[in-house]
């Protein structure tokens, strides 16, 4: 189904950041589709060989980050997920952004940011799925 | 041609967030397809009441938001445009989703957030179209 592989992509690319893992996240990002990368407070990042040199950078020192409370919402052959990332105790919220590419989902948008939520307690129970 | 339309939508939204117009805005939001939207530090909002009862809240007292350099990336019936909101001077960027409902471009998700740049100062030019 759709939507648990799309949980999946989503969870590979928390899996790549926390182990700081550059070829898992290049294999993660969508090759031919157009890709962007919002990372909080950096500039926009609009090309793929931009996007992938700032998570070189990014990994070169993972900060730990954990997803939580991942919501899946579909539209066909593109999806995104919001999911909170918690580094340490403090939240940001995230949106991934992926669509299918010679059949697999891949990653084509980044975006985090900072948020005065939290996740609920009971955020490692199944994700939501809408 | 689909980039236009999309491009089109976007300016809508943001004349509605400058005009404070309650019912532009609800009239660019998705009625049936999933939508969520993710104001600055804001705890995430998934539901289409929910959205719609925050712009209310928003739109009473408008921040003067100005578009800056958007840009569209497109995914068939499906696209979002990042761009910069000017409020005075303070920038932030966002991403705002669209998807085709009924033949017709609809909002499905905004995320803003703080960023550290600003767009470039011939942003006025006619947008970047990937």
């Amino acid at each position: 189904m759709s939507r648990e592989e799309i949980l999946f992509a989503n969870e590979a690319f928390y899996q790549a950041f926390a182990d700081g893992d550059e070829a898992a996240m290049d294999a993660l990002w969508a090759r031919d589709l157009p890709v962007a990368c919002l990372h909080p407070g950096w500039e926009p990042l609009y090309e793929r060989d931009h996007v992938m040199a700032s998570w070189r950078a990014v990994l070169q020192d993972p900060p730990g980050v954990q997803c939580r409370a991942p919501r899946v919402f579909c539209y066909g052959d593109v999806a995104f997920v919001i999911c909170f990332e918690m580094i340490r105790d403090n939240a940001l919220i995230a949106t991934n952004h992926f669509a299918k590419e010679e059949g697999r989902w891949v990653m084509t948008h980044h975006q985090a940011g900072p948020t005065r939520a939290a996740p609920a307690a009971d955020a490692d129970a199944p994700p939501t799925i809408n």
